[in-house]
């Protein structure tokens, strides 16, 4: 067993790291890395005069407290107080596992019974407020800022909150903590560097498995036995979302999933995919061709390949999301061809159903401005009337420009269309 | 390209079938399949007193109409009125290709334009609830059923909802839907026991490939590599959970995933898998102990193997579902063990991130009675203090027992422990 290219948890406060399982091999952040997302976050609460801050996107636990398991089925939710450590509200059979991962001390971690789980008379968003309540975490008359337009946290669950401590005072806080992971630390930008090289390797090896008259799930099967594996010294995680394989004439809609049905000569297939390093993912789409590509496929992908050059052009800090939009979108037009969806959104940790962070995007209509650390995943989808053409550059935003995450040939793959 | 083993779309009224693609291979049920689907939910419409019901879950959307792509990461839903078909709505991407995969005429799908994705100030929605109201869905004054506690619809999607039209009475349905598929129809039964092959293969290569020094990644690697392959003839498809693979201390709690650590010689791994068919899913779970178990780890697989075969016998129509549960606790206690979770609950059609049906349980307070047609998974696992035991099995309840969906040996698996 080698040992982990990142430095283990050390003892900086406030996390009591010596409670901290660390079983996990592979990429463990540091505490300091922990204690300053948390103080990040608990700033921008400041500013928005909230008390505390309820918590409940896996993606966000996960930031702020390196919680990480397929738990996020039942209800569960961190509270952030003003100062001090987070507290996890999750069920018990996961509270009580919760401490292996996550760099919380054992009495911040609180598992609801389990007769609440699955029942239409309770709900555990009940005792979870009565028992955030109890500890202090939601003092009556304060301003709470919450996550209403996340995953995994439902209405029922919302009115189960509301009726159990109506004095609280609540407020959408707009994916706040997905704001403060917008631009990664320089922790985070070496792994993202690292997802990209699985999914260099996983793109290579599913280009090379379109071939006609293969089943699409048995391509998909090289493709997630790669995306597991890694690559030499980097184990795969999973993605948030399968990969994706619209074929021939569905390859005009994007989020169709694969089929056992073979590919067919002749037709292109677009691929979506991501390499995921330790819940960091890295996306990447190529189109690939089973022959000569007819006449209005290859054109597409010429204007995408001039947009594309155009739109990473237009990356750095300073401007704005609008930029590299705009430089698209006209080079787009120069080539008679118009596309009504957004060019681009922020990647880093992800869960199902999302591998994309929910806040800035890289549309006309974004004046967000681009800084250093920043991650976004350029996406150039066509969807067309019975074909499509997709591809896609996953980049990090430097001092001066953007660096290409996972690098390989761009544009069109032409395949050799025999059986 | 052989012939898929089952019905295609026939033209049997309601579904205008001739609008839909069938462009899948595999499974496409008859159209009167969803027909009887739709009259068995409007029955319950009825008996609720609902005019309308709203539906989100994309298990609720695939089941009652076909409808299936990983576009559940933005809002979408279906509205089905108390006479006629559903209307579906989602982002206008997916919007554009929902005839590939859904059973609804071109009219019934509505696409909200793009620049409502993603953004605070306006929310899909409101568009939703707007168009709905529009067409006649949302009739003012009358009551309307909707699903407060399923995945991916949010607090604020209600509230955008309920500022919309607040002249419609919502009523937390209770998964009303999830309720008419706990009986499996004919042809579900069929793709449950396809999806029952695939499983059977997909664990024996994974407790196979559970070796001393290997990492857990590439025991994943495998995992997902037979779970697309399916088996011959029959392709498999994405499960709703990723392969969890909690082993040595963290097998003491359920749902951890993998990591790039190697399995340790000595301990035992717990695995928790399913294998699919068109979204229908029968998982497993087996543990393997890498040597001799401790004897602690006999002791419990033997008395869950007492306790399980007392729940199988427990199974048949009548019995309520508190009965395997008694059945199972009284042998548990016999042998000085106990366990405070439930120990099942019905499966079928699942999406991310869970594959049960979150209506009955296997535990003391559930009286619902077992009909011929239920599926289930027995899922009898134990987190004890730094080690686990799982074991599982899914069933089919018959006339006059249970039929188990995944044959394989039952029991601890003991591999050698060498490198």
């Amino acid at each position: 067993m080698s040992a982990p290219p990142y430095p283990r948890r050390t003892t900086v406060s406030p996390f009591p790291v010596a409670d901290c399982g660390g079983l996990h091999d592979g990429i463990v952040f540091p505490a300091a890395e922990f204690a300053a997302r948390l103080a990040a976050v608990q700033q921008r609460m400041a500013a928005a005069g909230y008390a505390t801050l309820i918590v409940s996107d896996p993606a966000n636990l996960y930031y702020l407290t390196g919680y990480n398991a397929w738990s996020f089925y039942t209800p569960q939710g961190l509270i952030v107080p003003a100062d001090g450590l987070p507290h996890l509200f999750a069920r018990a059979m996961d509270a009580g596992g919760a401490h292996y991962t996550a760099v919380l001390p054992r009495e911040n971690l609180h598992g609801y019974p389990e007769h609440l789980v699955q029942r239409p008379d309770v709900h555990p968003w009940e005792w979870i407020a009565a028992r955030a309540r109890e500890i202090g975490l939601l003092p009556p008359g304060e301003l709470a800022g919450i996550e209403l337009d996340g995953y995994f946290f439902s209405p029922r669950g919302y009115l189960a909150l509301t009726a159990t401590v109506p004095e609280i005072r609540l407020d959408d806080c707009h994916d706040l903590v997905n704001w403060v992971r917008l631009v990664k630390t320089p922790a985070e930008q070496t792994i993202m560097r690292e997802a990209g090289r699985i999914t260099r390797a996983v793109m290579e090896r599913a280009t090379q498995a379109v071939r006609a008259g293969r089943r699409q799930c048995d391509v998909v099967a090289e493709i997630q036995h790669t995306q597991a594996r890694g690559v030499a010294g980097l184990g795969g995680d999973y993605p948030a979302i399968v990969p994706m394989l619209p074929t021939g004439q569905t390859a005009g809609t994007p989020h169709l999933t694969w089929s056992p049905a073979p590919l067919v000569a002749g037709e292109a297939t677009t691929i979506e995919l991501a390499g995921v390093r330790e819940r960091y993912h890295v996306p990447l789409a190529r189109t690939v061709s089973l022959g000569a590509p007819p006449r209005q496929l290859a054109d597409c992908a010429s204007a995408i390949a001039d947009g594309l050059a155009a739109a990473l052009a237009a990356i750095r800090p300073g401007a704005d999301c609008a930029a590299p939009h705009a430089a698209f979108t006209a080079e787009l037009h120069r080539h008679g061809f118009r596309k009504d969806s957004r060019i681009g959104y922020p990647i880093g940790i992800g869960y199902p159903p999302d591998w994309g962070e929910r806040t800035a995007s890289l549309r006309a209509e974004d004046g967000t401005p681009l800084a250093a650390g920043m991650c976004f995943h350029l996406i150039l989808g066509m969807w067309m009337d019975g074909w499509g053409y997709e591809t896609s550059e996953s980049v990090l935003v430097t001092d001066d420009g953007c660096e290409l995450l996972a690098e390989l040939p761009q544009g069109l793959v032409i395949n050799d269309d025999s059986h």
